[in-house]
């Protein structure tokens, strides 16, 4: 099986790397052999061992009948896009990482490759080396999943795990994950939540069958937390994690971003440092999580090398991991979910949609449960009120 | 697809109660209708609402070629290994969670599923519903796994966990697992740790390719931890599980079953209750762990189900989930392997085989890296040790 690599990046040379390092034991695993015929590059690779495999001309690769597999390690959406639909439009399976192009663009490519009698394979859009995407397509597949919930950012989770165990602020938090590599130095679509954004609207499409538009999810990210806030999870005997979660009601998908109190009986409050890791719950087989590296150069390679694999052994064609399209209605408005949550309060907070549930001491929180909308009203009119935080 | 279900028992019953509740959606996974024809049982089931079903005839279904599927519930190995047997002589795919036939005589099975074209699959002899199996054989086909490691079985997890969290004594703690169910009126097979053997025999020899002997793996339960020995794990920050884990060397595979401290730091020490969880170490992907339960009726049959609709798709010739057989010598003897253990001893332990690596306290205990069979000869000669547990 000859493969074009579109991309050179950490990824791109991470699944250069494996194929060279494991090459025999994956070709054993595939029943054949698995070589790169191209890696499609911009930039000036001509002193690179294998200099003769780049190129800067991707027509190549659409034009060679025996290349088989496109893996788009590219990112972003609008190049990517259109490199991938020529692809899947010149016959050829497409393997990517690229999360943002799932999100914004899965359906369509899927009853794209359909037609064309390929497969676009994404299990490295989420979670990194996890293995998360064939799992719920395959293992879990006599459960009706009823909700997911996930730490799918690793930087924001290294730098929570900071202000938690060692008690940094949050600024001294992030400047430290920048240091160590962990953070862009632009760090929004990370700590703003745009990334667990994408990855929980793709888990969800794929649990519950249907696109859930990433537009559509209320998402917060974790740039407003302060050490205090840490005081009041561990005083509550929880932590506190940015959470994508998606649960499916009626006929609608609830889904969020936001940070959570966890118990620290849930297995997820655990989950420290740039680890990600995914809980589902279905009807037969309760709880599982899968846990792992959620990024870096190898972890993400060894889950596109995966696909690679599948590719090579034939997918059966009842086992397409794929959603349908839908449109932004099939996202419950934010405003008429319930919540519960934790709010701190300089004043005693009196309110008929506030329902104290327990909890009020001296430090002045109380955990209620209410409507997002109704949450959001009591916020806007109550003057005192510090912080929530969704539990 | 017609199936038959060998043994009615709590995990047969549940195969029939997911298939009936979740027929519907199961039948669109599989793209096919999944019906039960058949359940084979002695036990008289005469005013059940499926009465119709039951057969004490297995006859019957062997010579019915409609029948496709057998799932073997009986458990133990004589009679299930030859229905099993005779099943796929009869050109018959066999789904099961027996753990003990899958680790006796799996190699043999496999081969001769290979030889009759038909499939002989295992994913719930192994953590219940916890995908696994397949995870291991296609998700993390691009790693060479270096090690194993898990909490394995249920009931010696609730129990520690009750010694831990509750500070029971053991004996305590085992007479309440006895009375809520999760240990059996004998429970040897349990806390004996020979269950934990079967199931590290089975990951192993998947994921080192070739058959673990689980009768050469060293096996101990944990029927001697006395609450001492908890509170010194909790002074090293550790907790004490009852760990399977194996690991491969040179050209041999070392496993072993013991109670060990894991450091708080590692997510197997957060695994409480019933739950079990696996952890693999691949040379691209890391440290990635699968969590859930390692039991009960629905959770193992949704695993078992999760079989069933995999054959219905169809599974690639190259994605057989199998091993090769080979003997004993395949693992490596104990007295041979290196081990770190925590001694607790009433004398000052002067010895050139035990290397003090650091920790040393008026309680009187001591890290060693020391080989196995140094330890027994030590444990032998020495008469103030009183306890070893190994890290």
């Amino acid at each position: 099986m000859k493969i074009a690599i579109l991309g050179f990046g950490t990824v791109g040379s991470g699944v250069y790397e494996i194929l060279k390092k494991n090459g025999d034991l994956i070709g054993r695993r595939a029943n054949e052999e698995i070589s790169i015929k191209y890696i499609v590059e911009l930039r000036d690779f001509s002193s690179h061992p294998d200099a003769a495999l780049f190129t800067n001309n991707y027509n190549t690769v659409l034009d060679d009948k025996e290349v088989s597999v496109v893996v788009e390690m590219i990112g972003g959406v609008n190049v990517a896009y259109n490199f991938t639909k020529s692809a899947i439009l010149a016959g050829k399976n497409v393997v990517t990482s690229n999360k943002a192009l799932v999100a914004a663009h899965g359906a369509e490519l899927f009853a794209l490759a359909k037609e064309n009698g390929v497969h676009y394979l994404y299990e490295a859009s989420v979670g990194g080396g996890i293995p998360i995407i064939r799992p719920i397509g395959n293992c879990l597949a006599a459960n009706r999943i009823k909700r997911v919930m996930g730490i799918l950012n690793g930087t924001t989770n290294y730098i929570l795990t900071k202000m938690i165990e060692e008690g940094r602020s949050f600024d001294k938090a992030l400047s430290e994950a920048q240091q160590k590599g962990y953070a862009e130095a632009d760090p929004s679509a990370d700590i703003e939540g745009h990334d667990t954004c994408r990855k929980i609207a793709i888990l969800s499409s794929l649990i519950f069958g249907k696109n859930v538009d990433y537009t559509r999810i209320s998402t917060e990210g974790i740039n407003t937390i302060e050490p205090e806030d840490v005081e009041y999870a561990q005083a509550l005997d929880c932590s506190i994690k940015l959470i994508g979660m998606a649960r499916i009601g009626e006929d609608k998908v609830f889904a969020r971003v936001s940070p959570m109190l966890i118990s620290n009986d849930n297995p997820l409050a655990g989950v420290s440092d740039v680890y990600n890791a995914v809980m589902l719950t279905g009807d037969s087989v309760g709880d599982v999580m899968f846990y792992g590296s959620g990024a870096g150069k190898l972890p993400t390679a060894s889950a596109v090398v995966s696909d690679i694999i599948d590719l090579a052994r034939g997918i059966p064609e009842a086992s397409r991991l794929e959603w349908a399209a839908g449109d932004g209605s099939y996202v419950t408005p934010m405003a008429e979910t319930k919540t519960t949550v934790l709010l701190r309060s300089s004043v005693e907070i009196e309110d008929a949609t506030c329902v104290d549930i327990g909890l009020e001491d001296e430090k002045g929180y109380i955990i209620c449960n209410i409507s997002e909308g109704e949450l959001a009203s009591l916020v806007k009119r109550t003057t005192g009120i510090k912080k929530f935080i969704r539990m």
